[in-house]
């Protein structure tokens, strides 16, 4: 029932039937029924309520603090000392000295003459000091220059892509390319802009690779629909499928963009979390445009990066920045208008110099800050390639290796009477499978359905953050519960 | 020119011509161009170009710390020992006990308890703790109960507010009524969202006050022309009018949005700038809506609080809550929706928990806080009586009281000679009033018609936040610029 200004009926203002039915329609399954159900499992434990595990482990989120990661020492020991300036006076630098290295001294004194206090609003695109780090890190990275002019702080990444998306669109008939599967975020911001997705696939045979040939056909149809396509999202490397782009793609998709007139979206946020360098490194898509030479001068692209992935991990502070590159300079003003009504917090700011410009080699804190760093590193290393050798021992479960990223993603082939059972329950075969193997073994991961995939088939998400010492826990679990869950459903004609 | 998917032309996408329309014509007057022009004069007095004066003050954003207001010493203690736990470890607490007062350590210990670690993502709506804490707060300052699970905490009260409209606009149709003058973010979002604003004005004879006549006045005018109103905005204490309401315009206003059904939007975030306490105190619209008895369940009201406001000032850090009453579970659930993809930070939220819940008498930190908090509002009051005091004596101008905030919002009757030259060089009277100001004083006011006004008439906006030793030279600077002013564009016919 809808209220009117002249009959107004005694159903509430606003109900969900009454909303903005562009926010009622948004799905964002990384936080959906599994997580709600994870979150009174967790409860129930503290209560006494029994169940058949012990601890609930949440692998639905990339979420590295969450499941005990310990942060960077050094990045802490600055924000510790830019919160509470009094350590830096004269009367207590001595004892602050017993506590602190010398180095996140003097770095928190340098950030405190260009920031002023944190718990001022800062300007308006960001802290123009740490910008100029950040313009820095990007020309020392790509080897082409980077003006701090064109960089944006925001709160975190997902904050800098709702911000830029929200400029492109300017009618519900604008469409934006986004891969299929991808982060439900994209599809969830698109919904809310009342915006149409324009879904390319990945190619999961080919280690989720993309072809020019799927984008053209992706975009085509979208033309024949009557949607005019302006942006491109490239999450790379790939969340949640782990893929690293290789050069000669990006060129080759930077082409697409350039002859079809579309800007570029590149989500780099897990630009660290590469895990087969030399086979497949990252290269930023600044980089590759660069490479390509003056005919591509001025082809639109917007980079996003983040204090939440890599080593550092640092989610819950919100933090991040993109790069513009190529803007029109009206779009430029227009962003920048944006974001002075959503300034970013100080303290992510400080996060990302910390990330931009990490202690160096002969600093007092280089030689720990670089062992936490490899630590953590080499064991995301390990515990990709445990969980990936788990899933792939798992009757009608293949999964690719992540090259990079924090995720897998991987394909099961459910029993028929798994999907009867599903269907009968109102859930996708996927949302069922994941909901029996969190209330199996204490796992939460995501449905592949809130990332999208081919019709008829079942992915799940997870993360391979846990402890190390969770492992064989969890991947000893999961192996007992799919077994018995293909048991309890086995036939002979699968999804 | 417009990009079509079959004949593209060179244009760029996006550009200002076809981005999204609604957020290019988004207004923020409080960044827009006298708050450009203003970082310009800085950075030419840091590079030596000369001026009329020697720094520039900005009185265009409440941003207490901007202005070197220093922060609660207690909160920062704990902000620092919460991002460096090592400092709570049993190896080093002999020493963190020399830097940092016993209760401050006990409140980083027990926070870290219940966040985890700060670094990590926290609770969609909050972490559930310091949630406790808030509905603590609400339930002794209003003596009514109120349920952490109503709570959901935010980025700064300008994401809550986002999050809660963008909830309630149906359709293009739909109405809210906001107060004029405004905070420039309500319009500022209601374009975003592309819904409609219906203005109601505050009667600037009667101290900005609000009458039953004009809501009702501003309603029916919307009715007639087709828009659903659906909420209703209130600022209390006001921005830019620094009014307080009383308790039976209170219960009047909550009467008006009962009888017509729309939900009451009350931004609260001044709600301990109060400087008449006895004569003007504030009341809180839960308390306010609870005393009026059972025939006033379930009117929906959301509440919005936060940490950048009051003698905390912590604005650089994104931090507060909104309580919801009366709202459909339903909604509930939408917005825990919503609050999962853009998550609030944790060290906003650990402010939240300080502000609600400050050292107690008896404790170790208490005189200290006690002290800095009073000084703070004392100098305030003071600042507050003094730039009244000047702007009351400038020509033609006529300011009323802050009761409450941190702005006074003079009007200034300009000359004919003004007016006409503001309309030579394409502004509004009152625009070019201010910038003449910054040009002459280095002082950054914002024009009224960001705030909106009555037809015909000039106001500007200033907070009182500037360093007490400032303000000498800061009211002298504006009564010579004023003077000046008059005297050039002088003639006997005003605005």
């Amino acid at each position: 029932m809808m209220a009117t200004p002249n009959g107004k009926n005694n159903s509430k203002v606003p109900t969900s039937s009454n909303m903005n039915p562009k926010v009622y329609r948004a799905e964002y399954a990384v936080c959906g029924e599994l997580s709600i159900k994870a979150e009174k499992l967790k409860s129930d434990l503290v209560n006494g309520v029994s169940h058949p595990f012990k601890r609930v482990v949440s692998c639905n989120m990339g979420n590295p603090q969450g499941l005990n990661q310990k942060p960077i020492t050094f990045f802490r020991q600055v924000a510790s000392l830019v919160e509470y300036p009094d350590l830096l006076k004269d009367e207590n630098i001595e004892l602050t000295l017993k506590l602190y290295p010398s180095d996140a001294i003097s770095r928190a004194k340098f950030l405190l003459e260009h920031v002023g206090s944190i718990g001022a609003y800062p300007h308006s695109q960001g802290i123009p000091h740490i910008r100029e780090n950040v313009a820095k890190f990007i020309s020392e990275r790509d080897g082409y220059p980077a003006d701090p002019a064109n960089i944006f702080m925001t709160q975190g990444s997902s904050a800098g892509v709702h911000l830029t998306l929200q400029m492109i669109v300017e009618h519900p008939n604008v469409g934006i390319m986004i891969p299929i599967p991808q982060y439900p975020l994209y599809i969830a911001t698109l919904s809310i802009l009342d915006t149409k997705p324009v879904p390319y696939y990945l190619d999961e045979s080919k280690d989720w690779g993309l072809t020019l040939i799927e984008l053209q056909r992706s975009y085509d149809e979208a033309v024949k629909e009557g949607i005019e396509t302006r942006a491109l999202v490239i999450i790379n490397p790939g969340n949640p499928t782990g893929q690293c782009l290789t050069e000669e793609s990006m060129r080759e998709i930077i082409g697409f963009c350039r002859r079809n007139k579309v800007i570029l979206l590149a989500d780099e946020v897990y630009q660290t979390n590469v895990y087969q360098p030399n086979l497949h490194p990252f290269h930023s898509f600044k980089k590759v445009l660069k490479s390509m030479g003056p005919e591509y001068e001025g082809q639109e692209l917007i980079s996003y990066h983040s204090i939440s992935k890599g080593m550092i991990g640092e989610c819950g502070r919100r933090g991040g920045y993109f790069e513009c590159e190529g803007l029109d300079p009206s779009i430029l003003e227009q962003i920048y208008k944006i974001s002075s009504i959503s300034l970013p917090n100080v303290q992510g700011q400080i996060m990302v110099d910390l990330m931009v410009n990490p202690p160096k080699e002969g600093d007092p804190s280089y030689e720990q800050y670089k062992k936490e760093y490899d630590d953590i590193y080499v064991s995301l290393c390990n515990r990709a390639e445990k969980l990936w050798g788990a899933f792939n021992t798992l009757e009608g479960c293949t999964c690719n290796p992540a090259d990079g990223a924090m995720y897998l993603f991987p394909r099961v082939r459910l029993p028929q009477g798994a999907i009867a059972a599903a269907k009968k329950k109102g859930k996708t075969p996927d949302q069922f499978y994941c909901m029996a193997m969190l209330e199996a073994t204490g796992v939460c991961v995501v449905a592949g359905s809130g990332f999208g995939q081919v019709q008829d088939t079942a992915h799940f998400r997870s993360t391979f953050l846990p402890q190390p010492e969770l492992f064989d826990d969890i991947c000893s679990g999961i192996k007992a519960f799919h077994a018995e869950f293909m048991d309890k459903y086995r036939d002979y004609s699968r999804l």
